[in-house]
């Protein structure tokens, strides 16, 4: 359950490998405010098992930069969508440190099934320039720890074997597919 | 109903001449994430009176700067925490047109009264510097439309008069105080 057709695309070939489909829940998430995604997404989980009665999938993720305190962190969209990635440059621009990380949290649960979180992080820095073309959001600023290259540089495939989001969604699927840990009708 | 008590004194003290007394509701505020701040108001009201089955206010604001499409908007509280002012500062640099506003949303509500919203704005500019200390939050860097001092640099008994949040909470004690427009056991 996401509202952000990137990221939606990107879950399901994460799952895919693992032969676990994924269908778009078509309704607003119910997003709250708190400096931490596993809030967000436990939040929106509960919110939506409220009417959507099946197991179901909530994804809250974010930017954390040490320097500016964690900030975008779960506000990322927003900022994305307002002060853009240079903005994010003109704010770093008297720090020293520019270490940040990507978090994702997966949520899931069902009317039987209490919520369950699955976190995934990916350290790196942010890059001092704009690059690539790649991916969506802050991945042409954000460098991985051992890359030279920023997430907008790099293949969607490899992204996709590394990201937070691939980290989180496969820790789910590979609590999913192992039937002593749960029961679920699939 | 708010978590943030120089709000609430605020808030109280512009009631005040209106013989408008309040309390402060000790718990959680239900904030969603939303860029405007109508939405916010009205959702964590709704949330509210869920469980607290009495007339109930819930407040919510933000600074609007146009050259940064709205940022920091309902995410105030948190960019402030983060970034902060210098943050700010740092953002609108580039920019020719420092124009903002201060919004506040009043929302109010009762088992029986449907909610209703009311909106206060001021209208201004970011300051080039950090000026004052008085109020809080954005205050030091915010100056009213007509005037050439930041809210920071303001008497809060000059600010109560012309604040946005001042606005919003007389707007709601005019109607509040006329018997026609509805009627609430006082």
């Amino acid at each position: 359950m996401t509202e952000n057709p990137d990221k939606f695309r990107e879950a399901r070939s994460i799952l895919a490998p693992f032969g676990v489909r994924i269908q778009r829940l078509n309704r607003a998430k119910i997003e709250v405010q708190d400096p931490r995604p596993e809030n967000i997404a436990r939040f929106a989980l509960v919110s939506a098992l409220e009417s959507h009665r099946r197991p179901t999938l909530v994804e809250d993720s974010g930017l954390f930069i040490e320097a500016l305190d964690g900030f975008p962190g779960p506000y990322s969209s927003f900022t994305y969508d307002t002060i853009g990635l240079q903005g994010i440059l003109d704010l770093l621009r008297h720090y020293r440190t520019r270490r940040a990380y990507f978090q994702s949290t997966v949520a899931f649960g069902s009317p039987t099934i209490t919520p369950r979180l699955f976190t995934g992080k990916v350290r790196g820095r942010i890059s001092k320039r704009i690059l690539g073309k790649n991916g969506f959001g802050y991945d042409p600023i954000f460098i991985a720890e051992g890359s030279t290259k920023t997430f907008g540089q790099t293949s969607q495939s490899s992204k996709n074997m590394k990201s937070h989001r691939a980290r989180a969604f496969q820790r789910f699927a590979r609590w999913f597919l192992t039937p002593s840990t749960h029961t679920v009708a699939k």
